[in-house]
């Protein structure tokens, strides 16, 4: 037989944490801790093996076990300088279940284990204190008697209501010693009652009771069905750890705590913590008493109370000792717990410690400086989404929480564009431009929004909508603006007639001050000060200087190494020279994906727009299109200008053009009258428009074939720009995409459309384009028949939010009313929309990029869905062999980590 | 060196039929019809080897070509008895290309090749016939211009033309032999001015003129095109034919004519056909002389005319023992075409002849039976839409010819059902239902149909559309009635609030009669008798018994010959017992299809189905749902019984909610008083159920999941009905399907409710059902993930209507605005919704198949979609082996007979 029990104490361990399959997580843990000297208290575990075996053998142990447990038990024992059932100095000990990962549905925890009638005598001599004693005790008989007995808490609860009726107190902690004690046989007869036996009073009976609930909690049906969701194998099996309970409430000399080795909040790298005197580790964390800090320097914040580096200076020191010794070993910040036991110092835990996004960057970066880490280590230590929160404007000091103490915040929706911002609520588009014209900060307040709502959100310092998801319209734009945004907000009841949001009772008017926070999604009555990130103002702003900036130093530290460790390519999208510009301050190497329909909605531009839908035949189409002309090549001059040289993507008009027109009979009328044309005419052309489902009706290249006279023109737009620039000597990489390809013929007919104008435009100014035509991949016929497409495509752009509705046919904009129930009943494992579905659209990428490689070896492939910013859809995109994602110019740091973590 | 030329004529012939790759199509018959013993005119092919040669050596030909050339030049003169350039006696030839298949954009003949200002005169002197000599002569010296010298023809049509007025005549017949002997020479100026050479004088220099032009002409710009289009590989290259000219038009005992070895209507097994004496082939086209019936048989149907039997016994004898010759030798009814030479019978072509339905089916059978061919070959004899023929109604006798006549064809719209209709012009389906039930035959005419007309749509005897395209609902619902529907009649304006068509100058009112063909697309004003086809008569209206229609007899006797050869099973969509019941005589072996939304719109029960959407809650809807399940019941069971134990695949409710509530303001409100709930409520929820893009929203399986009151009483009504059945000792086989499924776990939870129910009703009627549930495949994930869905479908059924629109990223409803112009430019090579896209939809068929059976071997796999009912998706799913197709019953019997054809 082989070994089936592994100690850990007194500076040394059976195990270690690379026997986490035998030991399980937290049994390794100890043990590792143990092997490194650091005092942890005493105890053992038993493998995950015996859990198999008893599971086989159906309730049996191997022969052998008991005898090796014994042998550990008198070990501990030692340790300890007390005895198992003594009743004089009794040990006491947990039981907690461990398996290779952390998995709810199994045994927590049972303390205290190893009190009886007895044994409580001796807890009250040793520790002076018998309300803690009788306290321990019978919450010892409700927890046991619930994991290990199957009897439920609320019988327990109700005896201890009855006692504080009874005693005419409302706080547990106002019963007494007697009271409690009073308490326990009570409990035991519940336990009899309901269970149907009798409470075990031998503590060697309690703890073999405690291992078999262990392993037999391991085929709950709450932790199969865990296994089976997390695809966890049934016979990896549990292991039972079974440890020495100590207390840091024996007195004066006793103490318990918390601290993380590092500032969890701003990463600077100090030793952080609270403790207490006489104290459960409970205590510190419930609030009732004011932890103390850890130490001088700490204390120099403000507070008056002790600190542990003064009350304690040599367990301090040894505290010291013990986690610079941890952080070492496991070169991460830690989470430590521990107790002090009259005058001697246990660890009771060590974890890798949580931190904010600024921590994370921070902690990575010094530890790199400290040479405890490699860089690409400090690469996997900081999540992408963490540089979020580096970038986007924050609501100033405290003036948020105060708000919400006085209970201005209204209601919480979906955070759907991180980052503060405030400013008077509008309900349209005009008013938001007429009052931000004026001066004003505003916030878009809409049911949903519309892309004629475009000017108004560029306006707008945040943007609130009441319906839609984190992938509605409002949404997406807002992220591409990297504009506060807040949707979905149910709670508002937007009234456009009246000019009112309603919430509850409260009644917020047009030119109200509201403030919302896109990082939680609350959205808060009044005017709260926010101000730029430190990032953004060194960055975008540059209103501050980098070398001022240590958190600006950091970001930009982490990135270079990213950039030095990723094969994957990061641009951006952008539209004006504006996101262009900043676009190649976050780091993007081109701009994956210009959309020109939003050119078409700005000024003016929308008449020429409307005149050209509303002509007769391509004659007036082109007349109509030739004011837009230079319009438009002035936009891409710009883009181009900015980009210097980087590849830019250009998609050619995608939306359908009926959404250049208006649609109720009113502002038919109107534009009627403004365009001087018959109402009749245009109701007409609008009905005529109309269509059932517009997001599979006549867009992407279907316009550009049915009238070439636009294709025509923005070719031209784009070519011209490009030689205008190269004439004055300045590098252009443009790459023109065809969008809503689903059969090579298409692109076909619309590339020879824009070879022939790069002929004549390239005579016209005596100049040669490198350009290149390729199309977007957001169907899933084009990446079935990638192969043909390729002949003529001479790039792909994964358009990943058209190829996700259609390969699951449904609408983004629809999605609302199930879609979030099929993410909260794990229908779906996730929203498609903010991830890439690897085993429906990414089958459809994989099959794209394969047959389209097979085609053209060098054919460069991108993707610039609304998934080129999010991490694990990076991750993805670098397996797959793309060459670049595209994402908002906001989310290209974020790329840019992912794009190296996926390749580390 | 090979051979290059090969002879035929005079009984021999150096090659034969399957010489196709080097003779060419063309030189391959002739040299088969010589080697038959048929009088051919006598002639040469060059065969393709020497195009390949030419091409590549860039305009050179092999070594002794010419000599060959020579050799068989002489064989011809021999033949004929007269000498290629003898100006007393000279040969005339024509020239032209054959490759192995037929191309347009290749030059196509060269006619009376020889011709020179001598040779006319041998010419005139052999028949007599001045006008005639010269007529040919300008004739060649254009043609040959044209094609061989590239002179375009206007410039001889000018001095035609001038030559017309200056003679004051109209047609060119009118002008005298002079007349076109002085124009020869203006046109030898013409081509000496645009060609910059003499025209060729000498027959040898014209001969070696016309075969290079025939090989240049693989390479024009079009013949490389076409070829490109349709992947026939260049090298192939063309043949090039020289054969002799013989002449109907010398004298009396000259004729030419054309004539079919069966009646091509009927198929009557009679010589059928037309001749002139001294006349040439054009002639018997032109229509200027009345052609004489071939023979006394065809006389007897009234001709006063002589036939050739009469007039020229011995050449008619001569011409049956050939005709029946070919038809032996070809086993298929030829197309011939002949011509008497002083006497001499020379056949100038055999084809297969083009024929009807009717006689298509008649011909196969009547061979078979004759012992021509086989069964199998029958099969290959008939394509399948052949059958539609069979099945529509027809206009009785001569009335439609008389109403076109007289001016009453108003419009030609989509043949969209076949068949013929006649009935008062109606414009709501409230309206069709009210006339219909008051005897009135009716014909539907609204711009477009929706779900709400399907009552209307039933009622009506026709449907008539101004919108939409051969797949739009108005198409798809009537080809599932089997109802004559013309759609997109655009000259048709329909005013519904003045209840009128408008069609030029003609106003139709409600009311007034109207005839359509849906067989043609024309719409007829006034009243057309149609009587129901025979074969219809028998297997559906049983009004004729079998043993009275021949036709019928042999539609029946082809398709159990059919049957015998098919692997793949044939199901009907049908939504009532008397759509099954018609699938069943039609030859269904099931029901691939029962769209259960159909039943939510009849009568009452739409209110019911209304009460459910307004429900508050799951309560609510449950209780309108009670009121449903009854009806639901008896419509299951009614279809049960008629198929007494065959498969029946019944598909859960798949259209979005607001289909079933109002839309309009006015409608609205009319509900709301009818249902007696408030206006703004019942506008409010219609308002919230409104959908961007419907066919992506919240419909399918996502209702199911969002309301599982409504899959529980589906499956209660399906099992129930079941049970009702089976406790009657009758066999049941139901099979339920989930629509619209994207993901595995969709399935799963509908699924556990189905099996929950049949639990719950097995019990209560003490009796076990053997049931099915399985999916539609119809969104490009559920194919891609076809593995994981195959964890839990029992069976799949392909919903090609919506996979090819979501593959495509395409609207039914809306592609007509564009997707006629990309079948027209050949931007896609057919209309996906009519035919499977096999590139694209078809290829995630097979991936759908395959990962599928990859999971369960024997998972049952067939179609419903309307490409179920398509021959060249038959085939297509035969080939990735589809265990059956499913389509409307009128479609059942093409289905048949194309699933044999695919497995031939």
């Amino acid at each position: 037989m082989g070994k089936y029990v592994y100690f850990f104490g007194g500076d040394k361990a059976d195990g270690n944490a690379s026997m986490k399959n035998l030991l399980g997580g937290k049994g390794s843990n100890l043990a590792e801790m143990a092997g490194l000297g650091i005092p942890v208290p005493p105890g053992f575990t038993i493998s995950t093996e015996v859990c198999t075996y008893y599971d086989r053998e159906e309730g049996k142990y191997p022969q052998g076990l008991e005898e090796e447990v014994n042998a550990n038990l008198r070990k501990v024992e030692e340790l300890m300088g007390a005895r198992f059932g003594d009743p004089e100095n009794p040990l006491l000990v947990s039981v907690r279940s461990g398996a290779r990962v952390s998995m709810p549905g199994m045994m927590d925890t049972v303390l205290n284990l190893g009190l009886n009638d007895d044994t409580v005598k001796g807890l009250i001599a040793k520790t002076e204190n018998p309300r803690m004693a009788y306290d321990s005790y019978r919450r010892f008989v409700q927890m046991y008697a619930n994991v290990v007995m199957g009897v439920k808490g609320d019988s327990f609860e109700k005896l201890l209501r009855a006692k504080k009726e009874e005693r005419g107190v409302k706080d547990d902690t106002e019963l007494t010693a007697d009271d409690l004690k009073e308490l326990v046989p009570k409990f035991k007869a519940v336990v009899r009652e309901k269970a149907g036996e009798d409470f075990p009073t031998t503590p060697r009976k309690q703890l073999w009771g405690a291992i078999g609930a262990v392993f037999r909690s391991w085929d709950t049906p709450r932790a199969v069905a865990y296994r089976q969701i997390n695809a966890i194998p049934d016979d990896w099996g549990t292991a039972v750890n079974v440890q020495a309970m100590v207390f840091g409430n024996m007195g004066n000399s006793s103490a318990t705590g918390v601290a993380f080795t590092r500032d969890p909040a701003t990463g600077e790298n100090r030793f952080f913590g609270e403790f207490l005197v006489n104290a459960q580790g409970e205590d510190v964390v419930a609030g009732i008493r004011t932890p103390h800090p850890i130490n001088i320097g700490q204390k120099a914040e403000g507070s008056e109370l002790t600190s542990l580096e003064e009350e304690m200076p040599e367990i301090y020191g040894q505290l010291v000792d013990i986690y610079e010794k941890l952080e070492a070993h496991y070169t991460d910040m830690q989470d430590i717990e521990f107790t002090i036991q009259e005058g001697k110092l246990y660890m009771l835990q060590t974890r890798t410690g949580k931190r904010t996004g600024f921590a994370a960057i921070r902690i990575a970066v010094d530890m790199v400086e400290e040479g405890l880490i490699d860089e690409k280590e400090a690469l996997k230590r900081v999540e992408p989404v963490h540089l979020l929160q580096l970038l986007a404007p924050v609501f100033e000091g405290k003036a948020k929480e105060e708000a919400v103490k006085e209970g201005k915040l209204l209601a919480v929706g979906l955070n759907a564009g991180p980052g503060a911002a405030c400013g008077r609520v509008v309900f349209s588009a005009e008013k938001a431009v007429a009052m931000a014209g004026a001066g004003e900060r505003v916030i878009l307040t809409r049911t949903e929004t519309s892309p004629e709502d475009i000017s108004g959100m560029a306006k707008a310092v945040g943007i609130l909508t009441s319906t839609g998801g984190t992938t509605s319209h409002a949404a997406v734009v807002a992220r591409g603006m990297g504009k506060s945004c807040v949707v979905g907000c149910g709670a508002l009841h937007i009234d456009y007639a009246s000019g009112t949001i309603t919430v509850r009772d409260e009644v917020i008017k047009e030119g109200d001050y509201v403030s919302i926070d896109g990082t939680t999604g609350e959205v808060i009555l009044g005017e709260l000060p926010t101000i730029p990130s430190e990032v953004i103002q060194v960055l975008i702003q540059k209103t501050k200087a980098p070398e001022e900036s240590k958190v600006y130093q950091q970001f930009s530290k982490l990135l270079s190494w990213a950039d030095e460790s990723r094969r994957l390519g990061v641009r951006a999208n952008a539209d004006t020279p504006d996101d262009a510009a900043a676009a190649l301050n976050f780091g993007a190497e081109g701009i994956g994906l210009v959309r020109t329909e939003h050119m078409f909605f700005e000024g003016k531009r929308i008449d020429a727009v409307r005149e050209m839908i509303l002509a007769e035949d391509s004659e007036g189409r082109k007349k109509a299109l030739g004011k837009i002309l230079p319009m438009q090549k002035e936009d891409f001059v710009g883009i181009f200008d900015v980009m210097e040289g980087l590849p830019v993507t250009i998609r050619f008009l995608d939306p359908p053009l009926h959404e250049f027109l208006p649609h109720s009979d009113r502002e038919i009328e109107e534009l009627a009258r403004q365009m001087g044309v018959e109402a009749g005419k245009l109701k007409k052309k609008v009905a005529s428009l109309r269509e059932a489902n517009p997001m599979l009706g006549h867009r992407g290249c279907r316009l550009g074939i049915a009238y070439p006279e636009i294709t025509e023109m923005q070719a031209r737009a784009i070519l011209e720009a490009a030689c205008e620039l190269i004439k004055k000597g300045k590098k252009v990489e443009p790459e023109i995409m065809i969008p809503l390809v689903a059969h090579v013929n298409e692109l076909r007919g619309q590339k020879e459309i824009v070879d022939r104008v790069a002929k004549e435009v390239a005579e016209k100014y005596g100049v040669a384009i490198d350009y290149k035509v390729g199309t977007m991949v957001e169907l899933p016929r084009a990446a079935l028949t990638a192969d043909k497409v390729a002949q003529e495509a001479e790039f792909f752009s994964f358009g990943t939010n058209d190829l996700t509705q259609t390969t699951f046919g449904l609408s983004r904009d629809d999605a609302g009313t199930f879609l979030p129930m099929y993410v909260e009943r794990r229908i779906l494992p996730f929203d498609p929309f903010q991830s890439i579905d690897t085993d429906g659209v990414g089958a459809l990428m994989k099959i794209g990029v394969e047959k389209g490689r097979a085609t053209r070896p060098d054919l460069k492939v991108g993707i610039c869905g609304e998934h080129g910013g999010e991490p694990n859809s990076v991750a993805f995109c670098h397996e797959i062999g793309l060459d670049y994602v595209s994402c908002s110019p906001y989310r290209v740091p974020i790329a840019r980590l992912a794009a190296a973590r996926a390749n580390l």
